[in-house]
């Protein structure tokens, strides 16, 4: 989305407010999935054939991590590792995520900034239905997303406070778009942190969100299972009923037109388009209807 | 000089006291370039271009180290990476380096046991004729050893204890073998670590060193300008006189022939033969004579 919005508007001018809640600590690294994913990408370097990781990355590591029987399910790549290298030992010396996370944005070139949610650790949890619970990426890389869910929190929120810059991003950004991510791993953690949630609901006019399901599927990752699991519709209207109190527009993808009404009975104003980012022309397209329905205009 | 010996040993009748002085930590990692170098020697994974290092080692982290400002002057590869990672991981869980480092051992598969010569740690710092103090590796890499050094001391030796099976392997040992490493870096540190240098002291007859001067000369490494730097003849004799405490005999190489009788008069037992280990030959052939030189047998 981030990659959308900056061919209609300056990179100079979006913040990112990132997930960390599916940050882990692996091999005494610090390891920071969404942030480094969206850098990677902003810098053109993410792995197309992936989504994550670097392109043109090798795994010598990773081989090495084999012979010593350390976890190789998260697959580390060498250059990548220099990443996590670099953000623990900032941390270790007394560093703030946010600093790192800026840190490692101009080491990339990156003219967008980059905001943890948060610089206290928040950590995804996911229960199984087995009553198990475990870390989010055990869940989502270790697993594959292949077991039946019954519940996520988030550890660590509660007493988790929003990283510098946050709230006032989101007091002074014209429009706030809410990613086409997973509304119940990917988007709650982010809101579970005290403020940010309360930051959106005051400015809820121009909080725009795009429906990670499409067609009742997600594109890809385990949102739509997810939804069903916990209890919701896998539909854009059960994603726009999640997210009804924090956002007063709602972007659908054209397989949903039917579900536009429905969406616009719970108070929220809605726009329909192409919403899958084959290409710069759809993503332009989308980008430029995100930033008019967030920003007050009409359904489109 | 392990290499040879295992030629006419049976692997698992070594044991090597690795000296630790060497040791840093870069990047957060805990790193023992000598236990490491002599793990993968032993290995046959050795890069035998740069006698340190994993052959077929790739260095992509270190590209990456570069884009973070991080120091690129110790070149971590990839590979090698995942021992450290190991290493690091296992140490702040609490084992104890003789722990890891057999642990590293057992996925090398090696039958030789290694001991760091303390699980304590002894950082080996030289002082530069500018009157800098600087760390071991920042002087043998960052620098080249190109610098006028005026002393040499082992921060931390004082308070080291011999790690676990050292005294043992020491008071056990058919023969000890000093082998011909640099005198002043690489043998000194170890013997700095109270109860080691007495061990050998008490088995003095079973000690035999094998001089790393040749001809005036070392192979590699610095230690010829360490020893004029330092106050001794830069020779197999210099080298005699600083071991000659600790060691019964000493194996010195045939362009040497000429200082047998300095050496003997010193009161060590004395043989000539080519130390430089070319090939298989040559190599059994001066372990063969360092073992019966060293078990008590006359001169050779």
């Amino acid at each position: 989305m981030l990659a959308a919005l900056r061919l209609v508007v300056a990179e100079s001018e979006l913040v990112a407010i990132v997930n960390t809640g599916d940050d882990l600590e692996l091999h005494g690294l610090s390891i920071s999935p969404d942030l480094d994913t969206i850098t990677y990408t902003l810098a053109g370097a993410v792995n197309p054939a992936t989504g994550w990781g670097l392109v043109g990355e090798t795994f010598s590591a990773l081989d090495g991590f084999s012979r010593y029987g350390m976890a190789t399910w998260f697959a580390l790549g060498d250059r990548d590792l220099a990443t996590h290298l670099f953000r623990t030992a900032r941390l270790r010396e007394g560093a703030t995520l946010s600093q790192v996370t800026a840190e490692i944005a101009t080491a990339w070139a990156l003219q967008t900034r980059l905001l943890p949610m948060s610089d206290s650790p928040v950590r995804t949890r996911v229960r199984l239905s087995s009553g198990e619970e475990i870390d989010f990426q055990e869940y989502f890389v270790k697993l594959h997303h292949d077991v039946a869910v019954s519940g996520v929190r988030f550890d660590g929120a509660e007493q988790a406070a929003p990283a510098p810059g946050v709230l006032e991003a989101l007091e002074e950004a014209e429009v706030i778009v809410v990613a086409p991510s997973n509304p119940i791993v990917s988007i709650a953690p982010i809101l579970a942190v005290p403020g940010i949630k309360e930051a959106l609901v005051a400015r809820r006019d121009r909080v725009v969100a795009v429906s990670g399901i499409i067609g009742g599927h997600a594109l890809k990752g385990p949102a739509d299972r997810l939804l069903v699991e916990l209890g919701s519709e896998p539909s854009a209207l059960g994603v726009a009923r999640r997210l009804e109190s924090v956002v007063g527009a709602f972007v659908i993808d054209e397989v949903d037109a039917a579900l536009k009404e429905p969406i616009a009975e719970l108070g929220l104003r809605t726009a329909v388009c192409d919403t899958i980012m084959r290409d710069e022309s759809v993503s332009a397209k989308l980008a430029r209807t995100v930033l008019s329905i967030g920003a007050g205009n009409g359904d489109a």
